[in-house]
């Protein structure tokens, strides 16, 4: 890529531009995006060459290329474009490029591009945009192949050669009748079967399809439970309205990974690239929980001001909260992780409440006598032989973990059925909580067993 | 799927096997494969009617459903199984479905399914298996289209008429001579273009492969860079030895994020879901962490104890303590969650190291800013207009959020630049490192502060 680069540039400053038109015809449309942001950085928007070398690409890969590009530059070309040029990108697009395009620009950039679409694109661009944000219908395409149930097999061989041109994918087709969706048929049957088979004869008619309000992390477990490469999208009277494409599914079930790790760790989140994003947005989307935490933080406070007299006699039991502390928080966090895992992957159901919590109850059981027997006699030899405090510690740790695992399970599964993002309960809040709850207990079983001195 | 399940559980006690084997016949490998789980539990191995319901499958989707099952039931079928019935399953099976069987058998079961295999198919198992565990070649199948440069478009289509049922993907077909890769085709391409062009003319001859030894994380990535239904893999001479196909890559891309979300919150990564999990394998897999992490606690201990001075003189202290040491580990774990997910989606590199830490830096200068004063002022107005304590956990905090900030963001990239996997680097070890260099941080801050006093 490096040599590239250098030889793009060189011969774009000795104005080749025929030699740099015939290098980068032979490029991928994604490579090309990346050789854009790697040649003019942040500052493309004033390098007059910019436009130059935009302007070399063929106009299908332009517009591959374009869909592949970062909202900045995308912005910027369409600034640039004349209505003609904007006219062609739109005609190189497919819909749900086009969609994803208009969700993110301004309104005055939008109802350029509208006014540049024909009728038809226009009232199918609306209609997707009509759907709820995170729904199927958002991010479906509505170029795919229809075919009728009494064709032939070579009828479909010839209707996939005149229209599959224009269609995200021509290896599912679908067959419709009064716009119901009622059979699928794939290219490989098509291959398969004779010549003058009817499609009804071929069609597999089980169908499996989702609605267009579905929530799209769905559509992305059924990609993956059915390997599938398109997924039929039907209205509520079983209409096909529409495909997902398991490129629009591989993407949907990157965001959803990548939000869940924002959520995980405190941070609203963004659908923007680490470096892509400013410092403010950086901060601000990572202050808010911070603050809400810090906070809360009064709670373990009042517990601590509470047993003011217990660490005032015994001043080695201070020593011992920051373990204690992040013990629970570590099973608490373990717990809600693999809970939220689940239920992002389907594999967990808030029918499952109870086995859940009674099979961490019972690794909680192996777990912390584990931690308590090991750091119990590590404190014993540490501290002088002092069976009181081996005594104190191995118990808290006991009583922490089996209390943080169960907090830890549970609170996933209730936000899921209060309708919450499961990812929302996860190590920052269940740390907060588990924080007072095991410092409660640790006092409070210090106080019992430090009795006399106390 | 309620009504179903209850009505083969009926006929199947009724022995009406004919309208099952019609009932069955019509669904989804996938879905077969999840009411076999949810006909029969965990006690299939106890019940007659599992072999039966599954010998009432046809052929081919019996051996799909197998391949969905998991791996006790697949385990027990191929106990059961004659010999004629292994055949024919492997026959039917893809040979990349067969080598994940494989790899999770016990030894003897192998010989027995390689003993089945006919010489063909043994070379490809042991080809595959050869690969190292998180290869491209471990995850890739033998089973493509390769047409010669020299065909016609319509020789090619008969060649996929003839050899397409048995291949995992028929729509991307691969062009080598002399077994070099030397083009890509697909049926896309096919359709478009004229019946006696040349495959030569058409190919796509800039080929995007990837090398039998890479890691298959690469792998997810290129295809959610490139948007391919399969990439080729090719060995160090440019030998194309088999491809990957999108369904693969995505439980590719899904698993690495489960291993990811795993070792982030402190546990070995496990393939099994979260119930075939047993509580012994998962208390083993959480345990390991957790006492590395209460045993490092000895340094909490000895960095608490050294300033027991301070926090006799004033108590108040040792309550904020846990507000500043989780305050220090949120702040780590959010820096280095974004990082990590940076790394493994290939947006951020160790060439960016001083880069992130700078741009780190002056968020957590932003952050630090706006926690310190509003704690600040809570406290002050909080604790009797204490200034001296409103002043030592204000500057703690921006003491603290700006170092775990930085040990967030460094840590994961030096993790992999040492070839170790970044996100071992998370929330939990990060919260052991900060949590010492924060108590060490608050206290020299308090006997500054309060120097009077302590």
């Amino acid at each position: 890529m490096e040599d590239l680069l250098d030889r793009i540039n060189r011969l774009l400053n000795e104005k080749k531009f025929g030699e740099v038109k015939n290098i980068v015809s032979q490029e991928n449309a994604a490579d090309l995006a990346v050789l854009f942001e790697e040649l003019f950085g942040e500052n493309f928007g004033e390098r007059a060459d910019f436009m130059i070398l935009y302007r070399l690409l063929p106009k299908d890969l332009a517009a591959e290329t374009f869909a592949h590009m970062n909202t900045d530059m995308r912005r910027h070309l369409i600034g640039m474009f004349t209505d003609k040029e904007l006219r062609d990108m739109l005609d190189e697009l497919y819909i749900d490029d086009t969609v994803d395009l208009i969700e993110e620009l301004p309104a005055n950039v939008v109802s350029r591009i509208l006014k540049n679409s024909t009728t038809g694109e226009r009232r199918a661009i609306n209609d997707i945009l009509r759907y709820p944000r995170d729904s199927a219908g958002s991010i479906m395409t509505i170029e795919y192949v229809s075919l009728h149930k009494d064709m032939t097999v070579s009828e479909a061989f010839d209707k996939i050669r005149r229209v599959g041109v224009n269609k995200e994918t021509i290896y599912t087709c679908y067959v419709t009748e009064n716009r119901k969706l009622i059979g699928v048929v794939t290219v490989k049957d098509l291959f398969i079967a004779d010549e003058d088979d009817s499609i009804s004869d071929i069609m597999e008619t089980n169908i499996i399809s989702v609605n267009t309000h579905e929530d799209k992390e769905l559509v992305g477990n059924m990609f993956q439970k059915y390997n599938f490469l398109a997924l039929p999208v039907v209205d509520r009277d079983n209409r096909l309205v529409g495909i997902v494409t398991f490129d629009d599914a591989m993407d949907v079930i990157q965001e959803e990974n990548t939000e869940d790790f924002s959520r995980m760790a405190a941070i609203a989140p963004n659908e923007e690239t680490y470096f892509r994003t400013g410092i403010w947005k950086h901060a601000r989307s990572r202050i808010g929980w911070l603050l809400i935490l810090t906070i809360s933080a009064t709670l373990t406070q009042i517990i601590t001001n509470k047993y003011e007299a217990a660490f005032a006699a015994v001043p080695l039991l201070v020593s011992f909260m920051p373990m204690i502390m992040d013990t629970g928080g570590n099973c608490g966090a373990q717990s809600s992780t693999l809970i939220i895992r689940g239920i992002a992957l389907d594999e967990i159901h808030f029918a499952d409440f109870f086995k859940v919590v009674l099979k961490e109850f019972r690794i909680s059981i192996i777990v912390s006598s584990v931690l308590a027997v090991v750091n119990g006699i590590r404190i014993y030899l540490m501290y002088s032989q002092n069976i009181l405090l081996a005594l104190t510690i191995a118990l808290s740790i006991i009583a922490t973990v089996i209390l943080s695992k169960m907090i830890g399970a549970m609170l996933p599964m209730l936000a899921k059925r209060a309708r919450l993002d499961p990812a929302l309960m996860a190590t920052p809040l269940i740390t907060t909580i588990v924080d007072c709850c095991s410092l409660f207990i640790y006092f409070n079983i210090a106080t019992i067993i430090f009795a006399n001195i106390i």
